[in-house]
């Protein structure tokens, strides 16, 4: 049964969709009005219906939806990229991370949602108005718990060592990669994005000078395929790119 | 300090990379003979070096490294398809998670990396000798404590009951929808690969006369880029089809 | 020396350019008023100022503006999926070419331009409206002399034989393999577009039972770079799917 | 019926096919012996045994084996890559274009083939081996009466003057701009391919500084799909980089 304050993901269709909190206010669509104070008691995989009848369901929210509904002040990590992150470095329940650059809070939902019950994501940002931000969206995603807010710019050092992986995700990743080496454990991984390839070869070239080894860079593309009976083609447009992602192993 | 038994990957480069137990035989290589026992004693991050003077750094295992060296038996999921069903589904410390196929083992890994410590993998394999690789595999990765292991062909129910989660990676999915709606929670995510458009569109096909919403199907491409001085590019070949992913959410 | 009736391509950026006749009427733009009869006797590679002095550049139009900016009334052939057929089909000056669906011309305009000076596309269309619409537009490329406009649906067999190439793009390009095999010379090869699986395969083993070869199927994806001073990187939509090209070779 | 000295493709499968002069040497493949004397008579369509009895089939090339079988001294322009060329520059029968290297003539060929009868392709390549190596491979598509053969680094100039088109395939694209800008005509296009960023943007820089506009940079995938009853599905690996396009029209 659902309670007051449980996230749900209210589905109606691709384009109709909402994560929103049981018992918040309620919610005027197209299709008509939701009263979400009704959620309340339901179970998942249920519908709400509006008040002209068309039916939402009832969801529990994946990290797909937290990620990309998070109110975004900033460009975020996609699903797509989040998803060869959490392959390429060492992230495991208890594990201990650094993020530069909080962003929205996009890719620190993840990494939260991963590293729980014992681990923590030590982030800093030096914009305030986006760690709020972001601060918020985490709530909202009942993450924050495993976050650290750090309204900080770091330039030589960040307080925690010992990391078990370091994000950057800042406009000159390669400015925090001697800062990232003195907090990172042996044999792990630091990741970063960059949207341009002239950040890219600074970055990587960075990390080279440093000692990184196993330093690998790639770009990763989804498309979607709609199944229809008799109709079955792939999607018409598609995002094409959001960054080269780059990861590295400190060695010692 | 790395012990006995401890897992390591052993890197020199893209081609002489090695997953590895501390403390067991030795390893002959283009470039010599690795001692690995050796290892024992050292810090990651370190380089083990061969007789011939070579070295190969002593590195902390990813995700990535485990998935991509198991013993393969069958064919296996890419961390590419991984990392998108990380982000698509319920997965977190803690879920209780349904495996139809077990394969090699590789999924498996990365989803007992993830629910760890409070959660489990039920595991359901009607191919014996796959089977016993898979439990090979897991155990090699560190991993099998959180995986259990059936030998069993499942056709209308799993014993197990309110998943969080549901794979379903054998050769006629559709044919297991019924029972994975059985043991599915409802609200939450089912999973499936089809490496050909007639298992695509049957297993979709299913979903949605099951009930199921928020139906989706993508491919995943990942193209890593070369950066080197005065020479980046992409790389020359790529991998460009392994299988389509369907996701789809039970209702009730 | 440009001259009245000079097909001219006037290229401010990528948003604001347009193919016109030389001497024609004024065209009314964001950026201000072009006065196209004033182009009539200025060279290409000149401007030409809008009452607001913005230069509009008077470039040589290529098939890639013929293509893309023809009048539609149907679906076109991207200038990605043209060039394909260019370099997989039996295609050069002099070619004896049949078209089943002449749709807005698209095609058509390409074939023309490079069979010319001593070959012939055929076109069938069974939709006059879409015909007309073609017709004017190879008359606007000026190139409809090297085209018969035939509004016809053809069923069994094409009136001309011995072809080089035939082109089948309508909705079910199986029903015209029988009637392009009649027509196509020994050894030669038929091209097809399909933008869905169905007819896809559907149209594949309607080639394979009437014993074409060398069948082949492809998809095509073009991704435009930007490249600016320290801000180098893809576009971040791009088109994803048109449609499979097949292409068969007729055996005797 | 084929006359001695036809070029013919004999294709039995898609590993297995060639392209030879009617009336030349047997061919020995692993599926037998193919008597190519035999092949003058016969039609274009028909099978030709080997000795095994197993059929190869007499077929019509097309650009792209022309292309593909080119005897390669150098790396080529794959068909894919032609084919946007092809559509996004001025090229037509009766075109008058430049070529700075020649490599193994792929490229040469497409060209030779669509300028004809009244164009003429001006090919300059300092490499008097890829020169020779060129000029064969044109002979055997029978296209060389279509092509200047010079032995010339050019440096400063190019003896043509208004070209419809101007290719540049050399490692420093960026030398030869100023050169390729005092032969092409105004308004028309210029291409190059770039395989690394780095000669891309120095490329694009060049162009700017020159005053070209229109300036594209593309890069074009093609994946195959493999249609097969009942196991649909896009080829498992593909070429992920050749090269970047890059196309500018002259401004005077």
């Amino acid at each position: 049964m659902i309670k007051e304050g449980d996230l749900v993901f209210l589905y109606c269709d691709e384009k109709r969709n909402y994560l929103v909190r049981a018992g918040g206010p309620s919610l005027h669509t197209d299709k008509g009005v939701l009263a979400i104070k009704e959620i309340v008691g339901k179970s998942f995989g249920q519908a709400l219906e509006t008040n002209l009848g068309i039916p939402f369901f009832i969801l529990k929210p994946t990290l797909h939806e937290m990620v990309m509904k998070v109110n975004r002040q900033t460009q975020i990590l996609y699903p797509k990229d989040i998803g060869i992150i959490l392959t390429q470095a060492n992230i495991f329940p208890g594990a201990k991370v650094i993020e530069a650059g909080i962003g929205s809070g996009a890719l620190t939902s993840a990494l939260a949602n991963f590293i729980r019950p014992g681990g923590k994501v030590y982030s800093y940002e030096r914009n305030e108005d986006f760690l709020k931000n972001a601060k918020k969206n985490l709530e909202k995603n009942g993450l924050s718990d495993w976050v650290e807010f750090n309204h900080l710019e770091v330039t030589s050092e960040f307080p925690q060592k010992e990391a078990d992986f370091i994000m950057i995700d800042i406009g000159s990743p390669w400015e925090l990669i001697d800062a990232a080496h003195k907090s990172l454990k042996g044999g792990c991984r630091l990741a970063s994005i960059c949207p341009t390839y002239e950040q890219l070869t600074k970055t990587v070239f960075s990390l080279e000078e440093k000692g990184f080894v196993n330093i690998e860079t790639m770009e990763v593309l989804v498309r979607k395929i709609l199944v229809r009976r008799g109709k079955t083609r792939p999607e018409q447009r598609m995002p094409s790119h959001t960054g080269w992602l780059v990861f590295g192993t400190k060695t010692i």
